[in-house]
């Protein structure tokens, strides 16, 4: 992969948009009706009524700030004036945004803060507001009355970093009770500038996974979720990106211990890597050094491979490319196409009507998990 | 226990000082030297430098606001004003406080925000700022080269709440490996306006239990933290607290589901309860009403027994009653006395220099520890 690539979809997952990454600021839309039927959304803070969405998919939120001169909701590298009323109530709304998850913040006098009516998610690179705009399959990662799986969090034991990395697995439902069963592993990596807590939060890995299974879509299988970016680069320093920190982390630190302290079926057939954006990226790279590992590749908009790049057909089960219909769907089938035609397993799966955020991922996971260990 | 304290009791937990409860507002004192030994905290955002904290335990942050009038840094129930240099960055620091972990927050021109600085914590009623003052004994929460247990997030079903309630729980190194063991259960509760993530997150409880068991100093056992405001009392609702639908929950639906998913040994003799502030008042009466269940009580911060109050002392095989050497610390001994008087086993634990905060409890959870199943 050209760097120049790597650098786009490393300012791409950092939640910076073109626009914005390229220096343009977009223009506030104005006078534009809105429909008036927001409510409070799932992930506000307890009890606060604001943020909230409407029907159209747009953002209202409210702010006290009583001596405040100037205060912005900040979302989709939009900046939205608000209003104060006679109290030193800020209210104000976005333009309609793309179904799923979206980062954002306020600024108040010139200060980007969290809203603190919402719930706090990590990514661009910090702890930071979240919004969930309703789709019409969110009910893929709703909590529902079915059984339900394990995060168990662990702390894990690095040599070569000399530290106890975190570690997020889900057991799937019944794995205690089960003593005897064991369980195929997907290691399933966050983008540029998330965490190890960003599939389970934002991406509601586990609960996908226990829908799935209740529904009989998915073989019960263990999710491991770890922080991938081992080298600590700092944004723009994904130029000189160097997958060798992380692949000796995961396949020669946390697998061993995954297998030692869990259920697993410890081969290569029984084992899958995936990873959104950078995360793809890592799984392209790791997975083509270590064949021996990996049997199931998922590749969640970002990296794509050539036949040419897949050393040894025989060992791969299968190829699956995602993204949004905003990204860059054509060039996803395209390699799929070329994948199948040289006799490899491949599939795509196209998010509609989402871009490079968090709901293309969560479908995609949704996707591919019904594929593996099969 | 009489409303007026149970409402005393709920102020305090809440993170609202005695001072702001009764409506004075403290002075922030001016002209104090301040020590230039600052440096960030682990409860940092990664690659935040601020907030800081220096030897004598003052906070100070940074936050760039160009267009703000006024910024302060609120933290123990005192709004210390930050000042602004050239470039807009706004600048100040704290009195100094008490060990151990604070909330705070920060407004600007009027507006109550989280530091964006800070990673954030669920307390006094919503997720914000935490800070954390070195203290001479964190050591014993410390992340160390030692077997590290699991910490599994499940959802349980709960059919008197109609919901899948969240719980953590803390499973001891050696717990997937040794699996023809069982082991002990801890109960553990948080305060008024906390949630399920206040032990394992603020409460350290997690790397407490692993370094006691790496000591040799705790028997391995089970902890499980659940939500304990079942019914959603609001602010000031504490004064009609029923304990009846939280009893349900932990003891007839979370009880049973982790006596059927974990390894437990399920018994009354195996099975403690213990919880700070709004969580010892919980204690207190769920372990009253349900003698059958819990063998041994730890209260922190809050309610203590009267030797008649407890019903068959045959039954109780520790009440363990604790406190910052800020709060009531005569209060606490002399009901310990009296409970020794009356043939009850009990022990007293008072945390120095601290008051009604979360390093008391984690002192308090560590001494605990130590005392159970042995």
């Amino acid at each position: 992969m050209k760097k120049s690539t790597l650098f786009l979809i490393a300012l791409m997952s950092s939640g910076v948009t073109m626009a914005q990454g390229l220096g343009v600021t977009p223009v506030q839309k104005i006078n534009t009706p809105i429909v008036e039927d927001f409510k409070p959304t799932p992930v506000n803070q307890p009890g606060s009524p604001f943020p909230q969405v409407n029907s159209e998919g747009r953002v209202r939120t409210q702010i006290l700030a009583p001596e405040a001169k100037k205060v912005q909701l900040d979302i989709g590298a939009v900046k939205y004036d608000m209003v104060k009323d006679e109290k030193g109530m800020w209210t104000g709304e976005s333009a309609p945004q793309d179904v799923g998850f979206h980062y954002y913040q306020l600024n108040i006098d010139g200060a980007s803060v969290p809203d603190p009516g919402s719930l706090f998610f990590f990514g661009a690179c910090r702890w930071g507001s979240g919004i969930e705009i309703p789709s019409n399959d969110q009910d893929i990662f709703a909590v529902k009355d079915v059984p339900h799986g394990h995060v168990h969090e662990v702390l894990f034991p690095s040599k070569s970093t000399n530290t106890s990395p975190k570690a997020f697995i889900y057991t799937p439902p019944g794995y205690e009770k089960e003593t005897s069963k064991r369980y195929p592993v997907l290691y399933l990596q966050h983008g540029y500038c998330e965490n190890e807590y960003s599939w389970p939060n934002q991406g509601r890995a586990n609960l996908i996974m226990d829908n799935l299974i209740a529904e009989g879509k998915a073989k019960p299988f263990i999710v491991v979720m770890t922080y991938g970016m081992t080298n600590e680069i700092s944004f723009g320093g994904l130029r000189n990106f160097d997958i060798k920190p992380f692949q000796t982390v995961l396949v020669d630190e946390l697998i061993p211990y995954v297998d030692s302290h869990f259920r697993t079926i410890a081969d290569q057939k029984n084992r899958a890597m995936a990873g959104l954006s950078m995360g793809s990226m890592e799984t392209k790279s790791i997975t083509t050094n270590r064949p021996e590992v990996f049997s199931y590749i998922g590749l969640f908009s970002g990296a794509t491979f050539k036949p040419e790049e897949v050393k040894d057909k025989s060992t791969v089960k299968l190829i699956f490319q995602s993204c949004g219909s905003k990204e860059r769907p054509d060039g996803v089938k395209q390699s799929v196409e070329e994948l199948k035609k040289a006799g490899i397993n491949a599939a795509w799966y196209v998010s509609e009507g989402t871009a490079h955020e968090f709901h293309t991922w969560r479908r995609s996971l949704h996707q591919f998990a019904q594929l593996l260990f099969k």
